[in-house]
């Protein structure tokens, strides 16, 4: 330990932590990001989507932190997808363009603040998938004096969204001629393709799902309403929904960070592994007890990695199987472990799914080499309403 | 709703909502927490443990809330549980007295933030399981002048702690020796007894497993150390670990929320389910969207339950499946519902467990009859190091 707490304490609330801790010295559980790993994943999306003629816009779902939607700009994104209008108040507040807010509006409070939004960020898209809540958007729309950019959240992923075909092109109309709002394309999002496994299958699964959002795209054109954009995608279809005509933009997020759950979708190039990205988010942990010469406990259970999927975290080096004890308790193997484990060992855990992880930690720890560079804290943390 | 977005910010930070809205207007996914329920919920084992002549001392890791470990020192507790000394700082600077910090502190930090906080809170109990953290803790404390309470984390639950038996009374005499530690009794925490399925098997389970850490406090005795203070026990076997000779103080937690968690490990009266205690928490959802008749969408995924459960949330009233739909969405299944789910309909749902369910959320809404009488800061919330 190069300092103390105390001191430590006193440079995270100064701001002033660059280069003077290593990674080794961070209170565990940290989350930790490996910059040039993260730097690397940020620029080979954007440039494999510059390359096809794609927009960027990528999901903030994922990381939920200001300076991170901000790296992701600085690489040429177009703006920052939000799943909640909490989420996108926070980017708002930081004067972050080129909002959307991926999931539908329901309710008084929701849409007043939508409103409220868009007075502040004009250019901000917002997604409706029926013809009662588009009525009540141009209301609120109508009394604030404002246009709303309104797409239509289209039903590809068996979640949310207007039919596609007729009815769709029912409701395009519908908001293409709403006296306050702006009708501006389309919002497709495929989630099960995301994750299919094996590259083939999953080409397959989303050029379907994303087709009948293009087709949607020309009907809609057809009925003579302007229709320039349609968003979807995400990490695990990027090269593959990139490549299809009629889509204008893509916003992936687990690219950046990485998870377990992706790596296992299969890629291109190894059908069991998707190696496109590399994993620049991690957990530390410390083993805090040694009861016994067969198991060791880190100091790192339910609230410390998201638990949706079924497998545990991994060690990002060596083997040594981690199995879930509490919610403040992982259990390591010790009888199945290809390394030893001693009492206050540090170590780097993968996550088994960023977004939810993410989503437990107050702060980021961006690591260059072995040294902390930055300190984000994760504004948007807990901003699911 | 019943006022405005903005009117209800104002409220918030004025912190001036008492009877001001609804549950009904709360903005959505909601923690709430039926306060008549919870109060039952406190009273029932404040009295059942002060009938039993054992102490009491809730475990904050399930709550992490300032006002919540106050609520439970007015009817009797004599201090706060809390798994780490990041939660242990928290309501050390709300100024609750008789902090015990249940998981043994290992790391340079981990021990710097110890001593401090036994510099602002003397009594506030620490734990140990193995001769070299004792050396260090006793080695901080000495270098800043001050004893620490220590006491033996004893394994009776296949996780963390020292063996019960001759090995622990060899950690009690140097606890006990050392020059800046006071040796204060055994914590014991029997984790698997809590949710073994059944009360007599229960039982069972947790008189063997205690029974243990009672053995080795008389062996201790024996060997002519004080050890006046056993702590143990959890909301499963408050009925069963209270009744036993030899433990001090119960430290249960889920009791004041409860979940479906505990609900089903059967009780004393009903070998199927366990309703000691009520369901004082849970999550309203809103439903804002309803493609097909077959489902609906809620405003609640990954991030506002608990995934570490092989069970998904259920609605408080009727029967309508939930199953994950993501991050943000959960999939309400129509075919199999017995009411009618429209949009912008608001939903009730009881949470797999609520320990990490609490930890996804910035604030818990007190609701007495369906007003808020209460928001309360979830102030430690994310607080695992």
């Amino acid at each position: 330990m190069s300092i103390t707490w105390v001191e430590f304490e006193k440079l995270i609330s100064s701001g002033n932590l660059k280069w003077k801790i290593s990674k080794d010295d961070l209170p565990t559980p940290a989350l930790i990001l490996d910059l040039d790993i993260f730097d690397a994943n940020l620029a080979k999306m954007a440039c494999h989507l510059m390359a096809a003629g794609k927009a960027f816009r990528p999901h903030a779902k994922t990381h939920k932190t200001v300076e991170i939607a901000q790296a992701c700009m600085d690489v040429g994104a177009i703006g920052t997808c939000t799943a909640k209008i909490s989420e996108a108040e926070v980017f708002s507040r930081a004067g972050l363009k080129g909002l959307l807010v991926t999931t539908p509006l329901v309710g008084a409070w929701r849409i007043e603040r939508a409103v409220l939004l868009a007075k502040s960020q004009p250019d901000t898209i917002f997604c409706a998938d029926n013809a009662s809540n588009v009525e009540l958007l141009n209301q609120a729309a109508s009394a604030a004096g404002i246009k709303l950019n309104i797409a239509i959240d289209l039903l590809v992923g068996g979640r949310t969204g207007s039919t596609p075909g007729e009815k769709s092109v029912k409701l395009a109309q519908q908001i293409h001629t709403a006296s306050n709002l702006h009708f501006f394309g389309i919002q497709a999002f495929a989630g099960p393709c995301a994750h299919t496994l094996g590259f083939l299958e999953r080409k397959k699964a989303s050029e379907q799902s994303m087709g009948q959002a293009v087709e949607t795209r020309w009907q809609i054109e057809k009925a003579g309403i302007p229709c320039p954009w349609l968003s979807g995608g995400s990490t695990g279809t990027y090269n593959i929904d990139s490549a299809i005509d009629g889509i204008t933009e893509i916003q992936p997020g687990s690219f950046m960070f990485m998870d377990i759950d992706y790596s296992i979708i299969g890629g291109q190039a190894d059908p069991q592994q998707f190696t496109d990205f590399g994993f620049a988010l991690s957990v530390i942990a410390t083993v805090f007890s040694k009861p016994s010469a067969k198991w060791a406990i880190v100091d790192a259970g339910f609230k410390a990695f998201s638990t949706d999927r079924p497998f545990p975290p991994q060690l990002r080096c060596g083997k040594v199987p981690f199995r879930w004890a509490g919610d403040e308790h992982g259990n390591l193997d010790l009888t199945q472990a290809t390394q030893s484990i001693e009492l206050g060992d540090r170590l780097e855990f993968l996550v088994p799914h960023c977004d939810p992880t993410v989503n437990l930690y107050d702060r980021i720890y961006g690591i260059r080499g072995s040294m902390v560079e930055s300190v984000w804290n994760i504004a948007a943390r807990g901003m699911i309403q």
